[in-house]
């Protein structure tokens, strides 16, 4: 059976039944339908929770899927069968993707987030609400340009770009503003997908209203021919945009298959944004519940480090444990094997492509959080595999436990429940990776060395340039976003495995002061995706009675 | 009071109680927060109605304001007041005007639409939703010719423009696919604003889901190098657009500050576009109501003749009474009084520029369906200016009522209901102003002559161009959609007043044939309009507790 087929025949509890089960009066939530909610915020003060929080991640993807998402959600439905008070906290899916290639981001099979269509259309709307704020806010800029220009904004060094939420290749470099004298003033520009944009990083960021009105503020919309930063407080904009967030700042209600609350909200990449949910959904989740999994995108190298480094010190709480998700088949491709002889045992490779899940592991220790390994099962994956990856985590003095949650759901992920709840037993004191004034040079080298396994960092010409400006403008410490390709822990996508001896480079910094980190593009990263050669769109179809075939 | 502060002040009814009093259970309605649903469409059968229904629309609009929404809200408050089941059918803001120079479009005073914040800002999503799939099927079409163009679509002749629901100037001409081999295929283009887009045409004339699907399909995007039109069914993704319009198809209920029920549903401008609500949503509001009082946008030359000779004929139902809203201020201005003069008393500039309001109430009178004028007083409004204007309809033999809805609401327009109301009992045998099968440029000419009371049609000689090849196609009979400026019943916006012997210059057409009809493009009108020197953005704010301020 399909996921959107299991999906549509689950039965689920209305919103605020779901809301009950969270500990959510109705008076706190506002429905969107019958199955979605935003919460108010603030919540009301409550008896303090046991504030356990998972961190899931995962080791770099493949074509073979590695279902992190499939593994929160079982393993939130575990927890909430083992009787314990869950949340799942999730970001929201893009739809450019969504029509793309990669699908939706609601699970699969018996571990999934449902209603999944809305989830993965327009859901609760929020993120048009940060596409229409951000182009909102570039064609004021333009228009201030274009009307007499009192800031003395250089035309040519606007840094906010357009966005939609949507993969459109041709909209990487444009020229606007053509057509004459009334049409505008023409420059080069050039749109982004809205989770890679600075308005996904400050919602996500935010604390408040009030801190999102400071953020927004801050933003750096590009510079005045003397070269000075012009910001959206300049441009007198911020309660205008600040007023087109309002609603998109509360988080969404959902459930699972299971009936377990999961709240989604927000979604950056994880590759060219800083990848985790928003920190009100999870002190939202960490509030309602005394556990509480989160998922950052893509590989441990980038969204965990990115959750690490960015958004625990503005939740001002770290993980108590971190699941890294892996599986026999994502390893045995990272050992070499090709997608369509994944199904035959491959221990030689399985070990090879170990070398990936391995790194990953050693990174994640850096900060003293406990990791657990969870294996997600496939149909195909051999005893031997699945024994031979669990003893080689052991060799790393790391727990593995296969878990078979796309078909079985919360109860496929017992045994790995049991081990998360051990695991977060354990007292530590978490460590940060490079310290708060270090410099974004010393700040990526340590990323690169200490995570990725790298060797060194090149700037390039202008990269050095921006270094220098950052330093004149007091930005010189602020943490780092990396843009780096998921498919590889270097800035190659074809390097798979764990390389050794590589360097990153660094090709240019795009500064993010209102999300509070400067964004470093290495490699040949896009922030604009594109489609396919057959995107996932042409197999979609709404039959005349509503119904919808062929989302994934 | 401001009108934000009166909507702010009011106590409005759960939606459930609005639903309930329109004849609505709620299983029918989908709940968006406590104040807003979507309703459930087909609805089950339930007793006939009377079917009355009622067209708003006004002289052409000046900057003084004619408040034809308003008057809308006041006489359906009025006739709910008399007893009679009533419901209200208007379109939706677009955010582009609500951040630039209009404002909302959700009445003023004490007849007003509530929540008027949400209704301005993002709504239901139905305005983002169309902006996501008009533009996910422009990547669609670039991705198409980007991965081996197996169409033929000849790049240059891509008809398929992107849409933002912003005023947006430097969109207007763009070029896109820049950047090199990896980044498209490089061609002009330009944005428009979504509520001028072809989508919301559809959305508004669409009588269900095969429809709509019917519809989109239909749509040609452009040409081969053949010069054969190609259509969004030749691309293979109508399903996957319709996806995107799903929940967007179904009407949304809101309701007055008196709690008269109120479906705001679609909202394309009448300028530029054919300036009516969907279909699905007056047909809703027939079958629940006795009294449907809708409106079409801008002056009776833009809105009123499109409803009438575009959506009548999908409707399937013409208007039983036709109100033109008027206001002394505003016929004052086409008599020649600048704004800042326009509070001392002037009968002989009313008089003069009585002629806009003259013509009006000539073109509508030839559909055959009863007018009756609404005076909407403003302050200044002298007794003397306000009989005149009485008496200077009754001369065309046209009933016309003082209402005073800003601030008195539905009891400032009980003698306007009460007209309507006998209006409406008129027996009459509605006339069509031209035949089906009346060449396009026939159908042109007599909207021309008999609606703007001018003398011509000049084609330019891409207009030429396109009439004949529109013959080839088999086009050459369908629908016009004129695109022409609100000021003037000519193409020149300072024409005031009455002109005539003027000509209409059309310029371009575009045919739309998913909506099912050809827009002709007059004069100097834009499809995206720009923002103005001080755009109403500046005067936002969201205080940190969430309250807006600043929203019209």
């Amino acid at each position: 059976m399909k996921d959107i087929e299991i999906a549509q025949q689950s039965e689920m509890l209305p919103i605020v039944e779901v809301a009950k089960k969270a500990g959510l009066s109705g008076s706190e939530i506002e429905q969107y339908g019958q199955y979605k909610a935003k919460i108010k915020l603030p919540l009301a003060d409550r008896p303090k929770t046991k504030e356990k929080l998972i961190l899931v991640t995962a080791v770099n993807p493949t074509p073979a899927g590695e279902g992190k998402s499939t593994v929160t959600v079982g393993l939130g439905d575990a927890l909430s069968l083992a009787g314990k008070k869950t949340m799942i906290a999730l970001r929201e899916p893009s739809l450019g993707p969504v029509m793309g290639m990669k699908g939706g981001a609601t699970g699969g099979g018996y571990s999934q987030v449902v209603p999944m269509e809305d989830i993965n259309l327009h859901f609760t709307g929020d993120m048009h609400a940060l596409t229409t704020a951000n182009n909102t806010l570039a064609a004021l800029i333009d228009n201030h340009i274009y009307q007499g220009n009192k800031l003395g904004i250089d035309q040519r060094r606007v840094i906010w770009k357009r966005v939609l939420d949507i993969n459109d290749r041709a909209l990487r470099h444009v020229v606007i503003g053509l057509g004459g004298v009334v049409q505008g003033i023409p420059r080069e520009d050039g749109f982004d997908i809205t989770v890679a944009s600075e308005m996904m990083a400050i919602l996500c960021l935010a604390k408040d209203i009030a801190d999102l009105k400071k953020r927004l503020g801050q933003i750096v919309i590009g510079y005045t021919y003397a070269k000075e930063p012009v910001t959206v407080a300049d441009l007198g904009v911020t309660g205008a945009i600040a007023l087109l967030l309002k609603d998109a700042l509360k988080p969404n209600l959902v459930q699972t298959l299971a009936h377990t609350p999961a709240i989604i909200h927000g979604g950056p990449f994880a590759n060219i944004a800083h990848g985790c949910n928003s920190v009100l959904a999870t002190k939202t989740a960490l509030q309602l519940a005394d556990y509480t999994i989160t998922e950052a995108g893509f590989g441990a190298d980038l969204g965990a480090e990115k959750f690490l480094d960015i958004k625990v010190p503005q939740l001002g709480k770290a993980p108590n444990t971190i699941v890294i998700v892996a599986t026999v088949r994502a390893l045995k491709m990272n050992g070499g094997v090709a997608k369509d002889q994944l199904d035959h045992e491959d221990l030689v490779a399985l070990e090879k492509g170990f070398a990936n899940l391995k790194r990953h592991i050693q990174s994640m220790k850096q900060y003293d959080i406990p990791v657990v390994v969870a294996i997600n099962k496939f149909t195909a994956d051999t005893l031997a595999e699945l024994n031979m990856l669990v003893e080689l985590c052991a060799k790393e003095d790391t727990t593995a436990v296969v878990a078979d949650v796309w078909a079985k759901g919360g109860a496929g992920a017992k045994e790995l429940a049991q081990a998360v709840l051990a695991s977060c037993d354990q007292v530590t004191t978490p460590k940060r990776l490079y310290a708060a004034d270090d410099s974004v040079e010393d700040k990526i080298k340590q990323i690169v060395t200490k995570i990725y396994g790298g060797k060194d960092v090149e700037f390039s010409p202008k990269a050095l340039r921006q270094l220098s400006e950052f330093k004149t403008l007091g930005w010189d410490k602020l943490p780092v976003c990396m843009a780096k390709t998921q498919y590889s822990l270097s800035d190659d996508p074809k390097l798979l495995g764990a390389p050794t001896d590589f360097t990153i480079h660094v090709r240019e910094f795009v500064p993010k002061l209102g999300a509070g980190f400067i964004v470093a593009l290495t490699g040949n990263v896009l922030t604009m995706p594109g489609l396919p050669k057959v995107p996932a769109a042409m197999g979609m179809d709404l039959a005349d009675d509503g119904t919808i075939t062929g989302l994934y």
